[in-house]
Order: structure tokens, then C-alpha cells, then sequence
């Protein structure tokens, strides 16, 4: 068996585990039965165990560094594999397993503390834990890398070759041209649609809005399905095995709406991934980044658009005639399209969203550099979000308890939200200079807007970096001026 | 780590491989989309071999085998245990691995064939594989045991401890004693109930009964869940999460009332085996005959009882006002019951049922004594279901083509269908001893059942065998007259 075989050998067992981790998740996540939880974790726990021991032993580590040392022998696509192997085992190869062990602990543990501390909003009894995680983070960072500020080392961890210095200016730029613009839209946003977005919308005929949706959108339903969970996603284990969930709301229509296109973007993208990375470490979304910039893409930048709901309305009104009779397609756009302060991110619209990520990139990138502890977390967090929106949480619960995220561990993953929206905003221009976007919408041709993503991004799967896509499809690097500029066009439009 | 320690650890891996597959499987036959069978089939080939090739490896034979010789060191649970590895290891370990490779092969193959061979009623095309797939279990068996006859083998792989010898007189007693009376039934079997079986009933409202049966039957609903499949199934991967599912046709209401009690017959079971045996071999249903047993009795003893419809039509009326007006609860009683001499064996009727598993282990018993081949199998086929029910088939597909399971290498199967009814009943009567059946069935309380069950029965999963447990049920041996006394009583009733 030569060397490469074996790296494939090597993989195809991983992937194995790892097919049967990603649908016993989707399972437990969407139908699971509630006592099936104990055996499950068990079970994942041993095959999770499994992968890595694989991939934390002497053979595997051998083999790596040894095709890492002969790249020369291989092609580029083999190359970015070994790259990625390498990268992968570097990140994990120097914690003693005990460490390794006492954080997974740790990061169980911290899951119920975490659910229980938000729901009595008491962020005492949290934060010890918060610290560990913390620390450990940051530790783990200084093994892979100790001459590279470990925050650096996260943010790439989730956005290939991102670093705090590309992200201060990203966000500095947010800042100055965007804070202020938010405010003045704030000022001015007082068609509320409270009657149109929060009536009454029977689940059954959402369902059929989201059925539609699907047709309309161009999901390939034969490599897909979807399903109901509390809060969305989507999972694939292959381009012809494509999972998404949505969320039904009795009395909130956007809910369901948007989450099924925001999870189509995901899902599109995936489904459109070239079969022939499904057995390499190529397989799948490149990063958390451009993953977000499509479904945001197909979610703000078609779904929330004047074009769709211009095309679209008449069959929201077959479907609600009551709760439509009095409004128009414009009126479903501006609906859809309200801004208003609110507290929580993942209820934020469109335009005040990149302000819930600018504060946790701020404290995430404040406790790594060690400026603040967690102790100062609770009033750093509520000065921030009155500093950006004007609102101030009136307790931990709709402040800094309000996101899984750092209870899980997951540090340097939320400036990912707000890039992808950035890139979706470049790529929304760089498309609209090949194709008529607003016409293929209304045409109901968005097949023809999957097909330019397909060729330009989609196809490559991870075989390229985020810097390459992002080069390949707008023949430019990353520039958040776009973004801006697609964010004040559209809010002027629709607040004057 | 001591020996024991060594056989629970191996057992771990095999458990988490198949707790994969069992979910994998699931989510195959309840809602996975077309086109990712050819990643899952890859995926499930990979985790099938590698329990293959655990269980065949030497050190895993060597460590059995000295558990075997040093059985006297253990508790009879283990012992049983160590006894049902050392039994399975036999039957494949002689197996050269060419020649199972082959015949996995030719299994595989032999699905699509089967298929088409059954839609075009074309024995001829399926006759090459049958007969491979006929000679590699005889053969298979012979390398286990050469002394012994090998479908008195095949036999004991589904239920373990029956033989032709026994199996001959219980079928000889239904043949003795069922076959005329049946023919006397058929004759008198004039009320068909047409209107009222195949009137037209809402799917929705269909599903609203099979929830209300799954909380009459005590199902519990945190550790299960039920959702539709083409063949209904039950699953599980422990007694905290037990899966069945049901079909419904728009046409046929008993299909879905029927299919749904008979599962949760199989799934009571698995719920109420005690947890205490999830992680070693005694885990789940002790046999084919045993879990068939359960679902029958559930199905026909209580399902198909005068009680139950004197207990249940209130709310089949309430649900179905339309369709049941002109009825009463005896009605439904005995268009439950009706009875009709039909070519297939999954459409037939309690009393017809064991005629069709008769013929069908003539059949197999008279291949594997090599007294017809292949190729007489069908007039053989056609002639006995004559002789047993007085109707013909007109092509293969309603005739000798029908099952799957000879396409899938599964000889000796079928007779523990029959021999679970008759287990069922005997079990019924030996209840009746103890608890008044009907006034449980009237008052709702068919949790009391259950809990009879589960003492006597289901708490044992598989520490005991199916012959220690209906000694323990019944307080003596299987004995058919039961179950001819059982279906004598109730159609008599019936058709006087």
C-alpha cells in the first residue's frame, strides 16, 4: 500500500465514524425520543473516543508528517489535504490526553450550568466555569502555536487565515461608517407591521410556504428533506445527502419563512459541492465564513428583497388571505425589512445584526489579550450594546448569558456571522455585473443564481481557501466596503 | 484487564457499531432522500465489515474460546453468554472468507433480481440465484455442524432449540386439525363488511387513531416514538428508545390500525426488558418466535377481541361518524375478523395465516432434504396452496415470488411467524389463569397486561431462551393445542 493509500484507508474509517456521528446527531436533533439521550451519549462518546485515537496516534502521526515532508510527490488537491491533516494534528497532538479529557469534561459539564444560569440569569454561577474554558482555550492555543497570539490561532480555527488584524479592520470600518447609520435608521423606523408580522399564521399552511419555498428555490429534493427542530440547521453527509430544519412560530410568520431560506443557502451550497471530494478531507463548506455568506445570501440578498416578495406575495396570499388582505408586496418587503434595537442576536434583523457580533468580537478579543477578566464580562457587555444600539439588558439573561457559544468553547466563531454577511455583500455585487439578479427573482429563475454559484464557489467544496473563493468569485480580495455600501442603499431605500 | 473485562470492552465496539447501524437503518426505511443510498451503502458496508472482521479475528476466537473452557468460573448470566458468542462464533468462523464475500455478494444482487423477477412474474429469471443462494446456506451449515441435517440448523438460528422434529408436529397438528376447519369457516364466511374495511378514511384521522392506541396500549412515549414506513417495522437500540412505525391507506382502514398494534406488541417488549442487559449479549427479544408472539398477541388476542371493539368504537366513531353509522361494535368485531382464502400471505387473516407459513416450510424443509429443486417450486407452491386453501395463483408473483426473504438467504424464518401465534396463544391462556383479560380490555387497563408481561416475560430479554420462558410463562412446554383450541373457539364464534 503506498503512502497515500493508506492516508485513504486511514480516512475512509473517520468518515465512517464520523457518517454515523452526523445522522445519529441529526436524529437525536430532530426525533429522538428523550430517554434515548443516555445510551446515545455512550454510544457517541465511544465512537467519537475512536476518531481520536485514530487520529492522535504514533502510525497517524507518522504518516502524516511524512507525506507532509514529500509534498512535492503529490497534486495540489492532494497537497491542501496533507496541509489540512497536518494543521488538524498540530492543533491537538501536543495536549496531554488528560488535559484533553478534563476539557471535554469541562465542556459537558458547563452545557446544563450554562442552561441553568440563563434561565435564572445568574451569571455567578457560571463564570468559574467560563473561566476554566477560557483558560483551557487558551492553553490548547499555546501548544499548537505559543509564538502567536492564541486568539489568532482561534480565529483561523474557524476562518482559514483570518487574524485579528483583518478583522480590526473590518470592524473598525463597521464602526465608523456603520454605527452611526444604524442610529439614524433607528430613529426613523416606526412602521412597525406588528399586525402583519405577528398575526396568527396556521403551522399547516406555513408548512406549505416553506414546501414552496423549496420548489421555488431549487432544492434537489431527491438528495434532501427537511425537518422541524428548535433551532435550525443543516447537516449533510454527502452533496446527495442534504439535511435542513426550519422553525414554525403560530404567531410570528417571518420565523419560519427565513429560516427555511437562511438553511436553503446552507443546504444549496452543499448539495452543489462536487461528488468527487465526498472520500478527501475536501469534502464539504470551506468555512464557517463563506458557509454564512450563502445562506445570508439567499436569505437577505434574494429573501428579503423587493423583487421576491414582488413575486412571491400572491401565493403568500392564497395561502393567508385574511392576514394579507389589506397590504401589498412592498409592504411584505418593509415587514420583512424592519430594524428596531433589540437585545438579543439571533432575533436581530438584518441591518443591527453585525452590531450583536462587533460587542463579541470586542470581549472575546479583550479576554484573550487578557484586558479584561471574567468578572468584568457582565457590564462590558451591557456598556457595549448601549454604546452600538442604545439598549441595555435588564439582566444576564438577555445579556452576556444569552448565546451557547462560550460554554461550548466556541471562541473566535462569531465574527464568522458577521463576515459571511460581508462577503455576501461582495459577491451579491461581483454577480450582479454577470447576471440580472432582480430579473432572474422575478422570473423565478433562481436556479439560474444557483447555477453562477455552483460554477464560481459552490463545485470546489473545501478545495480552496476562503481567500482563494473569495478571489475566484469577485476577482478581488475581501473589502467590507461592499457591505456598507449594500446596507446603507438598501436601509435608505427603505427608511428614506 | 481480566478476560471478562477484555469480552465486555470488544462487546462495546460491536455495540457502538451497531447502534450506528440500527439508526442508519432507521432513518433508511423511515425518511432518508433517494440518492443517499450510494454514500450510506458504502458507509454501512464499511461498519458491517468491521464487526465482520472483529468477531472473526483470531484474537477474538481465542478469547472465547478460553471463556468457553473456563465456564465454570462464572454466573449463569455471563455463561449464557458466553455460550451464545461461542455458538455464533462457530457458524461463521469455518466460513473461508472468499465464499462469504461471494455470498454477501450474491445477496446483494440477488434484492434487484427478486424485485424485477416479482413485477414481471418471472420465476426464471430469479431461479439461477435461488439456487446459489440455496446451496451456500446448505453448505454453511454443514461447515458448522456436518452431522447434523442443515435446516434443523437454520432453524435454530431463529429460534433457538426447535427442529424439523418439533416443528413437524406442530404443523402436523394444524394440518390434522386446523386445515378442515378452516375450509368449514371459508364456506361460511359470507359477511364481508366491505363497505365498512375498504370505505374511505382520512389519513389524518387514521393517525389520530394510531395515536390514541399508542396511549391505550401504554406506550411509553418518552422512550419511543412511531412515524410510517412501506413495511411497518419495529427498531431499537435499547429499552429507552424503541421505534415503531405503521402505514396507512386511505382505502383499507385496518391496515393502519392493525400494522400499528402489532408493532407495539414488539415494541412493549423491547421497552420492558430490563436495562440491565444493554450492554452485554442478552440485550432485546430472546427470538423471532418469541417477539412474534408478542405482536401477535397483542394484534389478534386483544386487538382483534369483541372487548376491544365493545371498548374502542366509541372513538372510532367519534373519529370516523361518517363511515361507521350504521354499525355496532360487533361489527367491527367481525369485520376484523373476516376471514377469506387469499394468495398472499401478508393480506391474510388470523385463521388463514398459519396455512401459508405451512406450505411455505414444506417447501423449505422438502429443498433442503433435496427431495424438489428449484425448479418444481412452483407447481409445488401452486399445488399446496391449493390443497391447504382452495385457490391458485395465476402468476409467480402472486405465488412462489412474493416474500423477500428467500432472496435474502433467510431459510427457516417463516415458521416462527406460525409458531409465534401459537406461543401467543397459550401464553393467552395461561394469563387467563391470573388476570381477567376481558375486564382489563374493558376497563382500559391494558397497562395491567403489560405488567404481567413484563414479569413473566419481557424483563428477561434474552437471558433466558424461548423454551425456559414459555415454561415460565406457561408452566409447561409448547404444546400447539392452544392455539387450534384458541382459533376454534373465536370462529366458531364468528361463523357458528
Amino acid at each position: 500500500m503506498t503512502l497515500q493509500e493508506k492516508f485513504r484507508e486511514n480516512l475512509k474509517k473517520v468518515k465512517a465514524y464520523q457518517y454515523a456521528l452526523t445522522l445519529i446527531g441529526w436524529d437525536s436533533n430532530t426525533e429522538a425520543p428523550r430517554n434515548s439521550f443516555k445510551r446515545r451519549s455512550e454510544m457517541t462518546a465511544y465512537l467519537s473516543k475512536e476518531i481520536f485515537l485514530i487520529q492522535t496516534s504514533k502510525e497517524y502521526s507518522n504518516m502524516i508528517h511524512e507525506l507532509y515532508n514529500h509534498m512535492d510527490d503529490y497534486d495540489d488537491l492532494f497537497v491542501r489535504e496533507i496541509k489540512k491533516a497536518k494543521k488538524d494534528l498540530d492543533k491537538i497532538v501536543n495536549i496531554p490526553e488528560d488535559e484533553f479529557i478534563e476539557y471535554r469534561k469541562l465542556i459537558n459539564d458547563s452545557q446544563i450550568i450554562w442552561e441553568d444560569a440563563k434561565k435564572n440569569s445568574d451569571y455567578g454561577s457560571f463564570k468559574g466555569n467560563l473561566k476554566k474554558i477560557i483558560d483551557y482555550n487558551r492553553k490548547f492555543a499555546l501548544y499548537y502555536d505559543k509564538d502567536t497570539n492564541p486568539y489568532d490561532t482561534m480565529l483561523d480555527d474557524y476562518e482559514e487565515g483570518m487574524t485579528t488584524k483583518e478583522y480590526d479592520e473590518f470592524f473598525d470600518a463597521l464602526k465608523k461608517d456603520l454605527v452611526p447609520f444604524v442610529k439614524d435608521v433607528l430613529k426613523k423606523s416606526n412602521h412597525q407591521y406588528k399586525e402583519l408580522r405577528n398575526n396568527h399564521y396556521s403551522i399547516e399552511k406555513q408548512k406549505e410556504f416553506s414546501q414552496y419555498l423549496l420548489d421555488e428555490f431549487a432544492f434537489n429534493r431527491k438528495s434532501g428533506l427537511i425537518k422541524e427542530s428548535v433551532h435550525p440547521f443543516t447537516w449533510n453527509t454527502s452533496p446527495e445527502d442534504v439535511r435542513l430544519t426550519t422553525k414554525y412560530l403560530e404567531d410570528y410568520i417571518f420565523s419560519s419563512i427565513y429560516s427555511t431560506i437562511h438553511e436553503l443557502g446552507h443546504a444549496t451550497y452543499e448539495q452543489q459541492i462536487s461528488t468527487e471530494f465526498d472520500d478527501t478531507l475536501l469534502s464539504g463548506g470551506t468555512s464557517m465564513g463563506i458557509h454564512e455568506s450563502q445562506s445570508r445570501f439567499y436569505e437577505n440578498n434574494i429573501g428579503r428583497s423587493l423583487a421576491f416578495w414582488q413575486t412571491h406575495f400572491n401565493k403568500f396570499k392564497e395561502l393567508f388571505p385574511e392576514q394579507s388582505k389589506t397590504y401589498q408586496a412592498e409592504d411584505m418587503f418593509k415587514a420583512s425589512n424592519h430594524v428596531e434595537a433589540s437585545l438579543i442576536r439571533i432575533e436581530a434583523d438584518e441591518l443591527t445584526y453585525p452590531m450583536h457580533i462587533m460587542l463579541r468580537y470586542d470581549i472575546e478579543r479583550m479576554l484573550f489579550n487578557q484586558e479584561i477578566s471574567v468578572d468584568d464580562l457582565p457590564s462590558v457587555w451591557n456598556n457595549l450594546i448601549e454604546k452600538y444600539l442604545g439598549v441595555r439588558p435588564k439582566n444576564d439573561s438577555e445579556g452576556v448569558l444569552q448565546d451557547v457559544h462560550w460554554s461550548d468553547g466556541m471562541f473566535g466563531y462569531f465574527p464568522t456571522y458577521a463576515l459571511g454577511s460581508a462577503y455576501a455583500a461582495q459577491i451579491y455585487y461581483a454577480m450582479k455585473k454577470e447576471i440580472d439578479v432582480e430579473k432572474m427573482i422575478k422570473e423565478r429563475n433562481i436556479k439560474a443564481i444557483n447555477n453562477w454559484l455552483k460554477e464560481k464557489l459552490h463545485q470546489f467544496g473545501s478545495s480552496k481557501s476562503p481567500k482563494e473563493l473569495m478571489l475566484l468569485v469577485t476577482k478581488e480580495a475581501f473589502d467590507p466596503k461592499y457591505y456598507i455600501q449594500y446596507l446603507k442603499e438598501k436601509y435608505s431605500k427603505i427608511y428614506n
